[in-house]
């Protein structure tokens, strides 16, 4: 309704109500014009009505909407079902061009601006994390792992001796797989043991790093986020060999962004030392289906080199998605969210300790008597995830059969997360045999159940877990007390 | 997008693209402004991005949508499912104020402006579709039945000596229903047999108002669209002799609207004679689903009597079904359904005839030789319901079994809507006793199967009910033989 | 996925995931099996994708929707616009037959089984509100007014000789209007003033009765749910008198449902003497579209008559609002709401007492130190809502220009619903003319705000209110201050 | 609605309604059954009720969506914004697991389902259209330049010796960046003039072989779909002739699956020699919205290889609009795609060619006179795109500015899709220069306007374009001759 429209509605109904109207209609111009204007999160989040009539007049600003267009090349826009017409909200063309998975479409407007804003918010979304360092982010429609492909192919071609990539161990198979994906070869760092925890191995990086020279090393990718009890990469330590052996740095931050520490780490490693890029998943930092990475760094330009080595167009629907809800969270609510998490895990660990106390008794009656054996092991470095002990959770038969069994009586009660790990498996992974794996190390001292506390999740969830835990090991007990308890799983 | 907003997206995407995606807005923009100022359907239907477009500008509108808006009353259009929400499009007002159906309601601009438009676009839509006499209409978020009980009610408060309808049967439940609702007496004045039309028995209704007096009579309803072999009633003698004798006259015009034959009658019937208003039913004739009539006349001072008759506020959600549907279809849309139902009568009806000539066994086989004792009865007054004689279908032990039979076999086979009729039965309709119910008279000559060609049914529809019709036809002969065939049912 | 499908999927996905997923689909199907079983609200709240879920397992079983099905009737669900058909879930044969409102359809098992379970549910709903009497009840699509005029048609017919409504009077226009439109005629009882309340004038009611006899008396039409300082009815007295001398006894109760004192007085009043109906909003006690009215009862019969006397069939949709929304509650969401609102109606009224005593001046400055000249007005009776006397409001020219300004102060800061009351305005409604009107008296003592707390709005809309109240107080007092206070209002 | 439900339902409703609409949801899940057990393209189209009624089932097979679920992973396919919950039907864990991108997911039954479906429907559909020798295809949410890159990946992995592609020039950056972006080296194969058409030079593309030797050639890169005048490449001998010195052979077969001749020509290439995969995207042939690609191939297991590379999960959205649109269409519709298509491009080529004769005048008065000195260029191999050359359309100062003006007359004239080119434009991709930028090859003979009558053209576009290129010409000529034709362009 624009002025004019506005005046011949005054026609029809009164001119007072009309103008009213037009005021609360102008209101939500104004939101776009800030959101325009400022090239931020909002400060408060948009509701639904607000987003979906945003993405209308994007929509219409795109070819295929327009009212009497006709196509005859071979790329139109045109979509046959309704179905999926709609859920696009009409937005049909992707984004990016041959040349640059950035660039402008002369024949979308519409979602060329959405590419545009979405990434200025993503981009203080990140800031406003912690990632003060951040100078840039390029949204990819590909998840983490192809991300990582991406990156190192474009580091190949700025570095085209580089043929290796220097990696701290952890067990988590998608982004070792990009390394060979892209052609590479990985340098496995094995990680140390510090107490319980499993930190980087400096001396054993640097001397993977000379064992090939610095040149043909492609780069080293560390690891901000991952499962307890390994704890976040020394990323400070490792930016600054990098920066002074002159080898590119990419840091896997997949879900670091939703931790303040792991935010607060990763700043202090660009301002000390050199990091190329960090990658993380829209995902799992955000709440958007998968689909989505976000490859960020403080030198524009070598995003910009990135975004032009993608060839042709990609989809905009994992950029549509991540719209969408940075608009409904507005800065407020991405503030709230990332708080919530850190309370969420400060209960979740507090509460797991209570359970291995034996003063917990009280509280909790006999229930978790049997747990005193266990302890959460100490993770200082880790503050998404934890883990829990599992020595006494032998069965006579099979000493292993025991933790799984309680893995698998915790996925049947509709619990989904939680990983036991039993620290004597074996798994190649494109072609490399690892011991330990899942442990991310040869040998971890005792088998045991690691969980994380990720954005989004509820306290409410936290407290079913703490429940449906409780329940399950009551219960496992008393199958164990029938079988007998084998011997005890640390002494493996 | 005003011009604003779209100088800054320009700051983000060339210019050249947003000014091209900004005159695609404006031409949307130009689309409102058009039906606001012709206050007229549009020539060309609206695409459903368009619809929705419209539909959102109208909601912000709407003070529960205001952004920032709190509410300390007890009506404050709050919506507690976000699926209600959603599929009202966020419109939940309502239509009208305590005083007046049609009445402006200063908390909801748009839904008052959706109000006034749906009814500009319905005044259209009946003259278009031949009610060219028609000045003003009434959308009323009821049915038929209780537009007609409003209506009489209506009636009363200006007559209110009035206790009688005359009524020329017609076997329809709802109409009849009205009367005694409201409060009323009906006067049944009995059909002629014309040939094997069943028309107004113009004396007997003369009779019926000489026999109370024209003061006593609120009114005569009429009914203007009706199953064969009852033709629709004769409405230019009945208006003549309504206004003569200054009785109101009320025309139950249910389906009425999509024959181009019956807009005529009673358009003719409005210019030489009196008729009062009109009624007809917002889904059989436009496609929407249950829940709405439009009460239309030639008197636009006695629809607005009858508007601010209705006590309270109303449901919108018919209004914007006919909104976005006379939208979607604009004129040309809604001048080639007309044109197609005329079509597939005309269709129907010499398949029909076909079907029971000697001379079709060499197309269809020996498929249908058995209906050469059937005829497609002679109703040329009723341009979209025939009926198909079944005196050959009688089954030895019960007469009736037969039609019933073939009736329910159409059932089963999904085809819905056909009628089969048994001209000897009796039905108590509220405390009156019908005698040969659902024939419209009290001995209707033979058993016959009466079918609707109305709007919206597809060719495709027209010639699968042949076949089906034929598949039954062979079927029950088959059984028939088996049985053996009973007397011949016109005997009875 | 009925077993057979889930096993063909086991033969492409893995069969222990694609149990585990039929698991997940069975436990859906057994919060629709509760739900058949129970006939009641589920205790628990659905989510959207269930009620989705169910509310196309509905649709696919209405014919319109059968695959294969042709229609050659005049009557087959058909929808023009998509738009439509998706906004009611693809349910269009509406509610009813010619017969009966609440009659099964023959052509739509889906949209019939809608209706029974949207009614048990609000049964229920009705009965947890605290209307613990209910026996049954009735949804109409239509809005309160026009199910006071269906209600008084239907008594009508059970009571021939009942010509006038006894009507203690309260100024709101709907239900007065709903006796002229029933065509019947009101007798107004003038309320009494008790202390600050204005209540029902017993005596005045009894010889309203008596000064046309009970035999002429339709019904006495009494309110449950007012705005302050009106409270409600006497409903007790009124249904004893009513059972006395055998005069029907209806009860607009239009938001009382909400209330759980209106609740109590109501039940009582069922025990101890009679109520034939009780007429509630949908909109204003659950948070939907206007559109809906429950008529609820002690007696089913009675509904079931009224039930009867409705012509034809009937809009679905504010049927399939109310599903959703009590699905969505389940009983823990509705009784919550239910105790919020009672929360913060003492909030709301414990508040404004504070702002009018002189000591709240420490904890809002000097801000509403001029409020100290008015009161909260007694009316210990009303528990939905509350008004606060204006005496101080007067400016020099025209006194009552003062308070109306503040009104729409109030409004032109998106604060709807507070209605300032002018005590010696007259407004003529349906050619009554009433002395004070909106005051629900001739001559109230003071001007005055009203305010509602109704169901649906949140604490912090109350924390609004109260801030943007002061703000305008404020305001008023500078600008009062530069023209002259004028005369005092009271003096009036 | 299981039996027990419905039998419940038969408790509400009457059993034989119940029965009837519980056999029409009998019959969508036949059609579900039909599906899963023939792994096939459904023969006729899913309406679009059932489709998101298969969806939401579907959905509820996810972990994400089970009642009662919590979570304590880090990925758990949370999803914040409830619009987007809602435009994905609610599944959001993606396709694949780190493995694999066709591998099933654990918590994610449907999702794995929804893949497994498709993948199949995908493959039958390239059948259908003539792709006989397919055996496995590869759904990937990426477009088809990603998909280019990760099948030379692939291929690099298996062939670590390959640094070359060798490539029949065409002028479509995409494919060509995509070499670079794998850390490849193209070998350009300049087409050879054959009349008016370009084709490939077979002795070139062994010369560029022998350059290197075949053992360092990754792969040949030709393509099968392109704009005119450029044909197809030579598939069979490329085939052979890589069958013969054991060359990997990928096709761009990008917008070829729409095209029957492309098709044959394929599967004869497939059936005479070696092609290893050939890519097509899915919104150039599917009419979907940008963003997946397929990779088929006659070897199942290298297609699994393929997968198997793939590391981690990646977006479900496209696959998820693939199959939305493959149900929609079914068999029939798609095969009356393909049908429409190949009939539209007739009536282009044959209306294009009579526009350029003088013959034509009658018909279009003096409209196109001047388009006799054009011609339509003659490329018999190319069935989707045509070209008409330009050589008329000088203008006084610049003989380039003639046709650039024509195209964005066209342009602003809302017809988007037909390119002028220019044969003496030079370009710059990915660092290598190219002569004649656009006409693939160094010096067409003439400047042309090509267009493309690809897949979902309506015949009314097609008349639409005739007529504003008529419009436009005209236009031109006014100005040319004010402005004076220049020098012939063809002379250049």
């Amino acid at each position: 309704m624009n002025p004019v429209n506005l005046e011949l509605a005054a026609g029809l109904v009164d001119r007072a109500y009309i103008k009213q109207g037009g005021q609360a209609r102008a209101s939500r111009e104004k939101m776009v014009r800030a959101l325009l204007a400022n090239r931020k999160l909002p400060e408060q989040g948009w509701d639904d009505q607000s987003i979906e009539f945003f993405l209308s007049e994007l929509a219409m600003m795109d070819s295929n909407n327009f009212l009497g267009n006709i196509g005859v090349g071979e790329r139109e826009g045109r979509v046959w079902s309704d179905l999926v017409a709609r859920r696009h909200y009409r937005l049909s063309h992707g984004i990016g061009r041959s040349g640059d998975v950035q660039a402008v479409q002369p024949k979308a407007a519409g979602s060329s601006l959405l590419l545009k804003i979405c990434t200025l918010m993503a981009l203080d979304a990140l800031q406003t994390a912690g990632l003060t360092e951040t100078k840039g982010c390029l949204l990819l429609p590909v998840a983490t792992g192809m991300a990582h492909v991406l990156t190192f192919l474009h580091l190949r071609s700025l570095r085209p001796k580089g043929r290796y990539v220097v990696w701290p161990r952890i067990d988590q198979q998608t982004c070792f797989k990009a390394i060979f994906t892209a052609g590479l070869v990985p340098l496995v760092v094995e990680n140390q043991l510090e107490g319980q925890e499993l930190r980087t191995d400096m001396k054993a990086l640097q001397a993977a790093i000379a064992s090939v020279g610095p040149d043909q090393i492609l780069c080293v990718l560390s690891t901000s986020s991952c499962f307890a009890p390994r704890a976040p990469d020394r990323l400070e330590e490792i930016a600054r060999l990098c920066k002074d052996l002159d080898v590119p740095h990419v840091v896997n931050n997949a879900y670091g962004v939703q931790c303040s520490a792991v935010c607060k780490l990763l700043s202090r490693a660009m301002r000390v030392g050199r990091v190329d890029a960090f990658i993380q998943s829209m995902d799992k930092n955000f709440m958007v289906p998968i689909g989505g990475a976000i490859v960020a760094g403080n030198n524009a330009k070598w995003l910009d080199g990135l975004a032009k080595s993608y060839p042709g167009r990609a989809s905009a629907s994992p950029i549509l998605d991540l719209l969408c809800t940075l608009l409904s969270l507005g800065r407020a609510g991405w503030i709230r969210l990332l708080k919530e998490r850190e309370e969420n895990f400060v209960f979740l660990q507090e509460s797991l300790s209570r359970l291995v106390q034996k003063d917990s008794h009280t509280a909790t009656g006999d229930l978790c008597a049997d747990l005193d054996k266990e302890q959460v092991l100490a993770t200082p470095h880790n503050h998404i995830s934890m883990a829990l002990s599992l020595t006494s959770f032998g069965m006579s038969q099979d000493k292993r059969k025991g933790y799984t069994y309680l893995g698998s009586m915790l996925f049947s009660r509709n619990t989904s997360g939680p990983r036991v790990v039993d620290p004597s498996s074996v798994k190649t992974v494109a072609g490399v045999e690892f011991q330990g794996y899942s442990a991310h190390c040869n040998q971890y001292s005792v088998p045991y159940i690691t969980i994380a506390c990720a954005i989004g999740m509820t306290r409410s969830e936290g407290e079913q877990f703490l429940d449906r835990l409780q329940k399950c090991v009551l219960e496992f007990r008393k199958k164990q007390r029938a079988e007998g308890p084998g011997p005890t799983l640390h002494e493996s």
